[in-house]
């Protein structure tokens, strides 16, 4: 099972799907996607530290740098499904046309999982807008995300 | 997992669910929703039975009426997750409401699987409205369900 | 190209629709459903009245009721294209439903066309709602239909 | 400023939105829709009881019943706006449109705002439901609510 | 109370909102955002004019620019709500999340209104476009707009 | 009748309406859009030759660049409407909007036809997106466009 996604940077409503998906399965593989011509916030390195400092305490999940398309990635370690958080009607059409061109191109499933009210509004965007003006963040993000932001905005 | 529902009838597309539910997971319970307030077209033991002819060649897949709240029937049955299609942006609002309430109540979790969209618009209120106008339900349903269909309309 | 609906009673966001269909298409079938069992404000002959009343004006325009699938129908009379009004989202999902439903059952396709704005809001249980207090229903249908709204609920 | 609904019953949503409009405007009108042609499970006495124990502690926010249109009661009482929770997208096209039909009618305006995301799936059917197979709605209603509901279900 | 946007420019839509919002509260506070990483068609200074020009027969209504976060904005001013015109679904999940934010960081609360469904198509980026392939903005934006339009697309 | 666009590159999707549209009407122009300042994946006149290539067996269905607003080019034309191809509520809003522009700059109605849900997921960003991590797009795309989009990502 892979969740996958930029993380740019991850946030706590992605640490809600990672930790739920890991008591629900047995392995979780979450994958970091590598862009080499979409520049982030964070380069991919520092995006996929921030996710191991974050699932350090879940045994289950491991963490994982790929490039190219998820669901060749799913093909190649024979994963049967992806796990992704849905947050609201504007995420569903975008995801399910994902799913299904997943589907289409591996036969690799999609499960969603509904994100936590708590953090519906969350995403590394608001994260990055609402640090870029010195704003808090403690609530958003993991310590050591805010801490990394602190640093990017100072 | 479980597969909830009132599959009055069940449909090709509630069968492309348990069917790809069955291949993610080691054992799927379909559980059919009886409600001794709601007058259905089909007894809940119709439902059952329709249901049970339909699944018959998925060994993994067991089928059993409830009643009551499926958050309870999670948690008397130990049961970590509830796996529901999703059609359209209309099932996603009430569904989500639904997960959040089961989350709330029992901590079981829901896990949304895109419908195959060859079955988006397909529900037992459509069947039933075909049938009832001797419509051709052969692409819709199990063919056991077609026939039953065609005695209760005849 | 046919218009269908159960019209109890027809409103200006209908008549709008008729009209704009009307310049567009040689010849436009207004399809009044007829349904044995369900009980609507008006019976169907009101309903099929108060429709020709309302598009007497526009010549290439006829008004029919019909009992059965849709499908049947436009098949029978080799009509190769429904014509609805869409006014919000939750009609879309719906409409988007029973358009891969009829194309399924006989090849018919449907168009939609966007609901004039300023009608978005109306639909016949609105009037129906606003009738039942007493309310100003001049803006919402034709005159003919607010007479005989006016005397349903005196 | 008035908060219309019909309550049946009056849910710990409600509540919120009752509490968030008496923080933002100097009176707050709660009004309970009285439907004679419509039985809910609480007679409208019970219900317009039930929101007065709820918003006791609210001392700007006075309830009570009305019959007829929205439009109208907002007309005699001259009060300039409605205010209204929205929880989901399924909430928002029916809403804008009865804002849409207010407006037209009186000029009443309508304001909307979000319903806290913790009680996002909350209405009053989904209260009724768990109530009705003896689930615990003690987080969901106001706990004068919560007993009522026990006496009607028992 | 305030409005707050980029208007760039300021549409006929925006204007319809400020004076409904003028008409509602006592003071209406419409705040430009100024952003200096981001490029407009005018500068912060062109907008917050077009926008004073706009409200200038509007009394109660005064208008600023501002930098940084909305929520602090409202904070240091001690404003309690903003109000929002909702146009369509897609702003909703938007506008619905920022206000759960701004909620979260400074307990400002949101108030939406939905836009004049005259204007629900009307945004600054539809008019740069009509106004870029000197198309008519003349229904679209307020006189002073559409010279400065004009100017900048000769 | 037209079928506007960019097109960059055309899919099996936009293949689908164009053939449907075809079929209901006498005469289709496709128009692709050029636009000078947006650089897409393939020149204007690469694009107009993929659609050309793509629609040689449909007779009654012409192919044509255009620049400027959509509105202008039917009036010119006198072409009484646009068809568009409606894939999922995220797509529905923005049409809407556009399509009441359209009618009112110019009168041009907008008809919508319900894109096949086979192909509900598809668009030309999706398409670029696979065939540059080298992923299969034979069955998304035309045969010639996927021989372009080869050349293109080597």
């Amino acid at each position: 099972m892979v969740c996958p996604g930029s993380f740019d940077p991850v946030t706590n409503g992605h640490l809600d799907v990672f930790a739920r998906a890991s008591r629900l399965f047995e392995n979780v593989i979450v994958a970091v996607m590598v862009n080499r011509n979409k520049q982030g916030l964070f380069s991919s390195q520092e995006r996929i530290d921030m996710v191991k400092e974050t699932v350090a305490h879940l045994p289950n999940v491991k963490v994982e740098g790929f490039e190219g398309l998820l669901a060749d990635f799913c093909k190649q370690r024979d994963i049967g499904a992806i796990v992704k958080g849905l947050r609201a009607v504007s995420d569903f059409d975008y995801e399910i046309g994902m799913a299904q061109l997943n589907r289409g191109l591996t036969s690799v499933e999609t499960l969603f999982i509904a994100t936590n009210p708590e953090f519906g509004y969350l995403s590394s965007s608001v994260v990055k807008d609402v640090a870029s003006f010195q704003g808090d963040v403690s609530g958003l993000v993991p310590p050591a995300v805010a801490v990394r932001l602190k640093e990017k905005f100072d």
